[in-house]
């Protein structure tokens, strides 16, 4: 009667709430040790740091970091130094990106290099880099450094991708989807496979967690991408239309850009995103021609695509409360509201 | 008889010329790294990076890590890795104090900041600092991992400590000397104290590495610091003056201001330098202080204190040649004019 069973999993309320829940002991010690490491007798750096990291943000890659070792039976107390060095991996690019971007806000307050200016806000960035190397040095395992600092080789080059993809409506999807991969999943997909690795779990079960953050972080960008044209103002952190204002060259636009059906189409999106020259109602407009060629539940369709190989990846570990919940998280993500 | 022997070398002519020249293999792989390690599909990633390295630079660092493995006897390939992986750590910060100071020109050309603009070059920087971790990963050397990414977070530290002193003459000297010993000597000696590591030759005599580079490195920079108001326009690189017109505290500026014989000379610093508000001829009343109290003289002769104790922690490496011009190096950095 295989036939007769649901092909996906419901969505689950609170997968996430319920990893938080089982990992809170190890997220605690996280946080210990994310306060601990911002030491210094240069008093402007643990300021700076502390300003974002404890404004919180959702945590979600070292989650997956404890999550990964804990569906490897990984009982030694490496996995929370990884954790953090994630984090601060995380919080580093946060910073460096703000400085790029030229941030105003980031996770509801004032950016850092508004508040603190951008010299410490690059330095304190390099700092967080340095000290996340400091502790994975501290696990001993040379293959969670390769890995480690691959995905931070491959972030960069994805930022800088990114620049030449930015206001350019000649990107096509596949630059796109390289850059969301290089920029978004390329810590996720380490987040989960440097457990597998601290684990030694074995090549398969490993290369099955790098799978599932490398299309986790996939799904959960361009999640993100659709959220910005989809989100009700009343529940989203973000604002409608963040991206749009920026002329950032995402999902739903790519495809509302290849679904345009004349010359004037084609020289508003151009106008908008290419030249960021935007008036009064031009949102609107946009916002009709994306919902028109269904853009942003392509682009969620998408994201469920690669949702889907994120969850078929764990069928390789057996079944637990915690594997169900990983595989649900990728709905919580591709679902999410905010 | 020893009581006739000089107690100091003399100033050998060319210590560094014979020095690259004795490792001229070496440098050349360590350049054929470079070039590989900057391959990217991305291409401003090679541009950005190549516009610095290819203007060449003393190549003091990766220099230091080669000679030092030769002094160990070390016969390995991964002293090049090294020493390539130091340079990028060295570039790296190159490019993010460039965007942190709002630098016009580096080593006679436009600087990256200028030709690329701010992102690319904070960006780029990131990339080469992941990189040179990829480096060192492949030594498979935790050890080596554990001094340079220590070296790292302490440079950064330093970065952010000079925000904090840079127009400050309430700095103090000893807080002059931290700036400098995390800013420039962390990584010579970081640079010196990996070749000790890899070779595993003890760990005396790593530490003895470990003091030349940080001496060195200490001594450099104060000879740096002194030639900003001593160099000849005609033969510096450096301008006279120019660290003067940034209202930089350096040793020498910290020396005449303590020395100052009224209010009315404190008063003069303060407005050139905690204000930065400079007029014709300011210059050269500054120079005309800095003289009559000898401010270069006795920054270059702490200089030079630091510099005989980087000579003496090489004596428990035999006599050879590569040492003598390891010592004879520390005079030619002391009393080089460019």
């Amino acid at each position: 009667m295989t036939e007769t069973m649901p092909l996906e999993k419901p969505v689950t309320d609170k997968p996430l709430d319920r990893i938080i829940d089982a990992l809170r002991d190890d997220m605690t010690a996280v946080d210990s040790i994310l306060t601990d490491q911002l030491n210094s007798s240069t008093a402007l750096i643990p300021q700076v740091a502390a300003h974002l990291i404890a404004a919180g943000g959702k945590r979600v890659r070292p989650l997956l970091t404890l999550a990964s070792a804990r569906l490897c039976d990984y009982e030694g107390d490496h996995a929370v130094r990884l954790a953090a060095a994630v984090e601060f991996i995380h919080t580093a690019t946060l910073l460096h990106d703000d400085v790029v971007d030229g941030s105003a806000t980031r996770r509801g307050k004032p950016a850092a290099n508004r508040l603190y200016g951008n010299k410490p806000t690059i330095l304190v960035g390099d700092f967080l880099f340095s000290r996340a190397f400091q502790l994975m040095v501290e696990t001993g395992s040379v293959d969670v450094l390769r890995i480690l600092s691959k995905a931070s080789a491959i972030i960069a080059e994805g930022e800088v991708m990114q620049l030449a993809t930015a206001n350019n409506l000649a990107t096509t999807e596949a630059d796109h989807l390289a850059v969301i991969r290089a920029k978004t999943a390329a810590l996720f997909a380490a987040a989960t496979e440097v457990s597998g690795s601290l684990s030694g779990v074995g090549a398969e079960k490993t290369e099955a967690l790098r799978v599932y953050g490398d299309c986790l972080g996939i799904a959960f960008q361009l999640a993100d991408d659709a959220l910005d044209y989809a989100g009700d103002a009343g529940t989203t952190g973000k604002e409608l239309g963040d991206d749009f204002r920026e002329g950032k060259v995402t999902a739903p636009i790519l495809i509302a850009y290849a679904a345009a059906r004349d010359d004037e189409e084609r020289a508003f999106w151009k106008r908008v995103i290419e030249k960021n020259d935007q008036q009064d109602g031009d949102l609107d407009h946009a916002m009709t021609l994306i919902r028109r060629d269904n853009a942003v539940e392509r682009t969620l369709d998408d994201a469920r695509r690669y949702g889907a190989q994120a969850k078929a990846a764990l069928d390789i570990f057996p079944a637990s409360p915690l594997r169900d919940d990983l595989q649900g998280l990728v709905d919580y993500v591709v679902d999410r509201d905010r």
